[in-house]
């Protein structure tokens, strides 16, 4: 557990994510720290949800994940030291690792952070990024027994996500993720899209009907829209060298529908 | 002083702070480089002071840290090399470390940068973080006796910051930071402040009359502003899961005044 | 090749960096990752190549330098490692490192990467950042002999750039990159902007008439226009703590001509 990845809201190269670092590194001057990002929406935790999906799957084994996306820092919530057998995470119990459990999947334990005597000495109330989350990572970085942090739990808590639904006649689902480039990544499985390969469809997205399919953004003519799968496996929606999210006014929610015609 | 860190207002990740880096492992392939900001924004001397304020102090001991916030790039504004005991500093001359030096604090040692032969061969006039301060920061951190780089002052630039009121009446200072949730940072002190946690106050920033008083944010109703202590142990105006700035109309400057009732 | 650099316009911090950060520490956990850039605009293959021009030779010789700025992903557009001599490139066969060939320079060698047992095992069509290109990366800093990726090639793409046309009478060319404080850099070369360094100078760039000439920002008055030599060695228009882009109404393309009077 030498590499730490840091995930949060604080803003890209912001004084909070400097501080964090600077305290984890205190702790632990050895460890590899990388900024997965620090640009997540501030408190958005479906949006934190998906963007860990989508990263900590391709990290190395035995990496540590912490994660600080925290509305709720001060308060009662928990903080939750998470041993996935692959890999760790730290973080507030608040749902934002839901996606990570997709597939039946479980953690080997579950402990609830407790023992103060890995945090910082004085403990603010609005930054448990720098007080608590870095020096606890530094202790564990630096081969700490999370044994040794609090008690196991076995419960958390988890997001309600949207789910697609897909029948043979279509395949209905939303806009779960915009990315920088403005593709609309939806939670529609690519698996029945791709078996209908050979069938002409139709793709409605907020007001927009798509019919082109391409397997990559240049398949299609610079500007225009069409229907292809992500690099997460899953239906996306993309224009060639442009912003599908401006061009087909759709964001986050945005219903779609796939339909055989 | 293996650590080095780098903080700039040439933008995040421009090409400004891409090839600074690059000038800086030239020099010395094994340091440790850590961006604190390089989204300061554009010669702001006060931005770049409390961000400071808000983030060495949490970094290793023995770090260096370098500065580059610099319009006076090219004329014959100096470059100091800083020993503060814990840390050490390598700035420009113009103020933006004054900060540090509060509750009277005092440097050990403060030397003008002056030997060329620790510089790049080919000095711009424009760039000086490319073509002096990474190549300097790059002996320094292989060992480099600081003594070397040139002779010892006694006088440097401090800016002169705003300092907060505080009588038994009331509290009055001003917002000196805003954060990227839009937290608004004040230098208004948290012991007064928490000395009256028993009063009811009234706390007013620009037109915006605040009663609501919390320890966290997540104690004040969704997109209630209120009064708290902030992570830099002095007095926040939040909303919580909202931008206070934005909502309350209150900038860098805006005055802050907490009145007992 | 222990220092890896990457060059993306998948946005600061964005999943897509993270991912593809992640693949490469899969493959070479002990790899030194910089990242240059996330922050190229979306499929601008011209910034790409003068951010590059302004970055990579100031880093160690033997770097490996990654770009993915590739509009063309998923086509039968080719990757190439290209073999610099001082450093290394892997890039996608679409010109954006055509200024590292300025004055001349040759590659020593240049490979079509096609070996496939250097990728993930599974590829996706839209992000061979993550599928490709990083873990090539991750073998190419392990130490795998770049012949074993695919066949030498001796053809490949460049850019079709402006040049600056210089007489004895007048420079003519046009702005090439906006930096983030707006200051324009030209195509024009300094060396005989600096000739005429006792003669009077008209500069006009866009509407705007400037005959104002300084060594540095702060030589100017404050929020005045004028013409300098910048960090690149090429002619700049900047203002002092101003945003000249903003200023002058201009932008990449934006004639630029400079005369005697």
């Amino acid at each position: 557990m030498n590499l730490v990845t840091l995930t949060t809201d604080f803003g890209v190269q912001s004084m909070y994510a400097a501080a964090m670092k600077g305290a984890l590194f205190t702790v632990n001057p050895n460890v590899l720290v990388i900024d997965l990002s620090h640009a997540i929406p501030p408190q958005n935790l479906v949006y934190t949800n998906y963007f860990l999906h989508a990263t900590i799957p391709y990290y190395p084994k035995s990496t540590l994940h912490v994660v600080v996306v925290d509305p709720g820092v001060g308060s009662e919530r928990r903080i939750l030291f998470v041993d996935m057998g692959d890999y760790q995470l730290l973080v507030p119990d608040n749902g934002c690792w839901t996606s990570l459990l997709e597939h039946g999947v479980k953690p080997a334990r579950v402990i609830q952070v407790t023992e103060t005597k890995y945090f910082r000495d004085r403990i603010s109330n609005t930054f448990h990024g720098r007080d608590i989350f870095a020096p606890v990572a530094g202790h564990l970085s630096a081969g700490v027994d999370p044994q040794l942090l609090g008690e196991q739990v076995h419960d958390w808590i988890e997001l309600a996500l949207p789910h697609a639904v897909c029948t043979d006649q279509e395949l209905r689902g939303e806009v779960i993720f915009v990315d920088d480039f403005g593709n609309l990544l939806t939670n529609i499985p690519a698996d029945p899209f791709l078996e209908w390969h050979d069938k002409p469809l139709e793709t409605t997205i907020g007001t927009t009907t798509i019919e082109k399919r391409v397997s990559h953004y240049a398949d299609a003519a610079f500007g225009e829209p069409a229907v292809l799968v992500s690099s997460m496996n899953r239906v996306e929606i993309g224009v060639n060298q442009g912003n599908a999210a401006k061009q087909l006014h759709a964001d986050v929610g945005t219903p779609v529908q796939i339909k055989r015609r």
